[in-house]
């Protein structure tokens, strides 16, 4: 065997990142050295700059690099609506519809009592205090329609729910675009049942 | 959206690796960035001290820090035996086996004009250079039992043939521990073919 000692360091480094088994990280590593090394310091400097300057916006709790984000900091927002997701990426994508101008919290994750992440990892407390500031009339429950993001769901609205918040949820359906044919019974029970 | 800088940087600098699209790349800079900022820390320095110090071996090609890689520069291996390999993986498991004690010449690839990997890009004069060093007695073709993994050993025997080097290829055949009604019936017309 060769002295592959920065080699091996760099395929089990790579191997913390999820998803990526032996394998990959070995053709990761293997890609990078070989055809990339452009690529490797680039990343390298990337994982270095946001391990080192990204926090959390103390307000909805989104990554930034700011004591407070720019979402949470415009005065354009509607600060009468506030959205909860479960991350950064589901915030962007409601970003990207145009269709939403208030304000965000953001869970980083969802309850999931199996791997042991219960309220205080996905800051419910700051939630329902953040909430609770006098200003937001609707809160509106965008975690996924998954069995954990319909479970933090219910416990974020009945949380706020006892204090006298009211609370409204993506509405689920027939996704844009599709052929009935092609979509699972669930949701088409789903939309049969919201049907409006 | 967020002033997310050093995020989408991140994200952009892990889509460079193969097989990572823009969900995963995102995931995981969510995961390393939420939930393994000293993972994110240790690949940006494996990264860096990886692609700043890992060079290919003057006699085999394979990844080292050295002029020549600790197999090549080894007095108790048999320089006779000459094993040609596609990439330091394979190499690897050759070696993990501990049944060849021989040298090696990796190829880091394999021919594919489709991709436009010629013969140089895989170094196969170097190799017929290495092999005509009077010493080498036997070429042992170890590339992959795929398409291009079988025409690049096709390539690199007809070329020591003509300079009167003899070569021989890995046997195909069942796997061991496999039962041969869950054995593809390629790998099994070949064991039939190649009995002994
Ligand atoms: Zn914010
Ligand atoms: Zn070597």
């Amino acid at each position: 065997m060769a002295d592959l000692g920065s080699v091996d360091a760099l395929i089990d480094a790579l191997r913390r990142l999820p998803g990526v088994g032996a394998k990959s990280a070995s053709r990761m590593a293997f890609h990078l050295l070989q055809h990339d090394r452009p690529g490797a310091q680039l990343l390298s400097q990337a994982l270095h700059r946001a391990s080192t300057s990204v926090r959390h916006c103390a307000r909805c709790h989104t990554f930034t690099e700011a004591e407070i984000c720019p979402v949470c900091s415009d005065p354009e927002r509607d600060a009468t609506r506030l959205c909860v997701v479960e991350t950064p990426a589901d915030q962007a994508a409601l970003e990207r519809t145009g269709a939403y101008r208030g304000l965000y919290f953001v869970l980083m994750g969802r309850l999931s009592p199996l791997d042991g992440i219960g309220p205080k990892d996905i800051g419910l407390q700051q939630l329902f205090d953040r909430a609770a500031d006098g200003i937001t009339e609707e809160v509106i429950l965008a975690t996924n329609f998954t069995a954990e993001g319909e479970a933090t769901a219910h416990v974020v609205s009945e949380g706020l729910k006892t204090r006298g918040l009211r609370t409204t949820r993506l509405s689920r359906g027939v996704p844009v675009g599709s052929e009935l044919e092609y979509v699972d019974l669930g949701t088409i029970a789903h939309a049969l049942a919201d049907r409006r």
